[in-house]
């Protein structure tokens, strides 16, 4: 990757920007106060981790923070919340925690304050990512200043995608993981079948998420006329390492392979020509599974469409800090691109460049 | 909807933007020279029609517009084609037409020159779209500031995104219509399994298009044990019209109520609040029968997402100049976007205020 500030090669140091990742057990925090053009990541310094549980509020949880850092005074922050974001009201249904954003702002004299949802987070993150830190999934080119899409199969289906034309960007939350689930193989057709027996709708979350692997064991199970316990996917993945169960290590197996089919259309409905990036609790843990799987087949397996796939490069993101990575990001190009206007991106690097 | 300009009301003048609708067929030109806030539209001028196959290139059919509007200096632009924009090449294969946009920048002295393709031009558009013209197929309540679908069968399959949020904005191209198609209901299935005997891939282009609706004809036929001929969607239509054809009227029902669930899943996908917009050739000529049909049931039938579809307004779009108003948008909120930075959008009215 190239730099393309002014002081290429250097660190730029900004006005602090508080960052947080809230989720159901854990309120971490940190500052940014510099981004290193050379090394195309930002500064993460002051992290704290606080049991969500201990805080009756967030903004109690955000007066514990700023007390450690009590000498640094802070006018902008972008908080990451595992969960949606809608409008100015924000609730964290697992902690009991609401807030309203204009009040937050008021309370802590935040001059600019944003709200965005963990995946919302890793798309801001994505150009920032370090290639050492994970891994390749799929070879491609990724087009400079182009859209990048993100995913992740963990407790729900997540997904966004960071557009990048005409000089413009922004990210697109959305509800990806709730479209209909298309069946491509044979196979896919006969777990589909079972699937519909017990769902009235079948999404692409109903199997691609913790639950979902415990719904596709049964179905697994099924289709081979096998009996099976009701287990998680916890035990599942347990059974298929031990190679003590066909049906467990099948049922991953073909996890890995039509979600490539999922991951390509994904790539397809967001254009992401500039590549995409694989996050969420379940693949990092089995990731050789996935490399040995037939994603890479699956994901390129679009007609017409199958040289645009082929050009895609997919990246399992194992690196850690993703939510302050996009949450400085967020605030980070909000900035940039006001003095980067007219030029093809307000990020400091595309990805791939 | 209300209007949030500095001068709420009046038309703000500004320096002309050329812009053009350039097809296989017309080459179309116009000029925009301001944009009034109480009506929320763009004055459109100077409209001129050439037949595109008049002109050996691009360059040329902008010479013989410029020659007719001899008078105004123009130094910003935005073409609208009808195929895919990659990079600052620009290839119309119907055409053979091929130009470079820094090129064509230098060539005609334009500070600022875009190229989008035509669905890109559609999303621009979509907040400017003038409800009387237009025709509500769902009603909903559209988020402001919110993101919108925009998708429509014609040719082929197009779809595009205008993504709003942290007060950004940008529009998403991509390849939404070559997905894999999910079948949900029983009827679907059985189409979907004689779509695959011919094709390797069944996309939603396959189906939702013009030579998809002769495809699906066949499928409907076969599916209900008929002999049918090899005929085109403008005979099915004529067929389907007169009740001369119990398939082609079923297959005309059928492509209608399918494409409810493929357009709730481009709802989803992405995060679509602000509305979804529907073009295209095809639906306006058949908007009864849309308009009859299980759309809306299917558009809404997606599991524990059926509250976030049921509040998504739907609309059929059969206003003219559609491209000139997306080529003048994406110039225009280019411009404010700098000015506005900070506020929830550029836009100078969101579609829902």
């Amino acid at each position: 990757m190239s730099s393309s500030g002014p002081q290429a090669g250097s660190k730029v140091a900004f006005a602090p920007i508080l960052v947080a990742d809230i989720g159901g057990t854990n309120a971490r925090f940190a500052l940014i106060t510099d981004y290193c053009s050379s090394s195309n990541a930002f500064a993460i310094d002051h992290q704290h981790t606080f049991p969500s549980c201990e805080f009756k509020s967030f903004e109690d949880a955000v007066d514990a923070y700023l007390s450690q850092v009590n000498a640094i005074s802070i006018t902008r922050a972008c908080l990451a919340v595992a969960g949606p974001v809608k409008g100015e009201e924000v609730t964290l249904t697992n902690l009991g925690w609401q807030f309203n954003v204009n009040q937050l702002k008021a309370r802590f004299g935040f001059a600019n304050l944003q709200v965005i949802n963990d995946f919302a987070a890793f798309a801001y993150a994505a150009p920032y990512l370090n290639e050492r830190d994970n891994i390749c999934v799929k070879q491609g080119i990724a087009q400079a200043h182009a859209n990048i899409a993100v995913f992740g199969p963990g407790t729900g289906f997540g997904a966004a995608c960071l557009v990048r034309s005409q000089g413009q960007q922004a990210v697109m939350s959305c509800e990806a993981g709730h479209i209909s689930l298309a069946p491509v193989t044979e196979l896919d057709r006969q777990l589909h079948n079972v699937l519909r027996e017990d769902l009235q709708h079948v999404s692409v979350e109903n199997v691609f998420a913790g639950p979902g692997i415990a719904r596709l064991y049964r179905a697994m199970a099924k289709v081979h006329g096998k009996q099976v316990e009701d287990i998680d996917a916890a035990q599942i993945a347990a059974l298929a390492e031990n190679k003590q169960c066909m049906i467990a290590d099948r049922t991953l197996n073909h996890f890995c392979d039509w979600l490539g089919s999922v991951a390509g259309d994904i790539a397809l409905s967001f254009g992401a020509l500039g590549g995409v990036f694989i996050g969420g609790g379940i693949l990092p843990r089995m990731q050789q599974r996935l490399l040995n799987s037939r994603f890479n087949e699956r994901f390129i397996a679009k007609g017409v469409m199958s040289q645009y796939n082929s050009q895609i490069p997919v990246t399992l993101v194992c690196q850690e800090h993703i939510p302050f990575i996009g949450a400085a990001a967020c605030i980070h190009q909000g900035y940039q691109s006001v003095s980067q206007m007219g030029s093809p991106t307000g990020s400091p690097t595309g990805q791939g460049d």
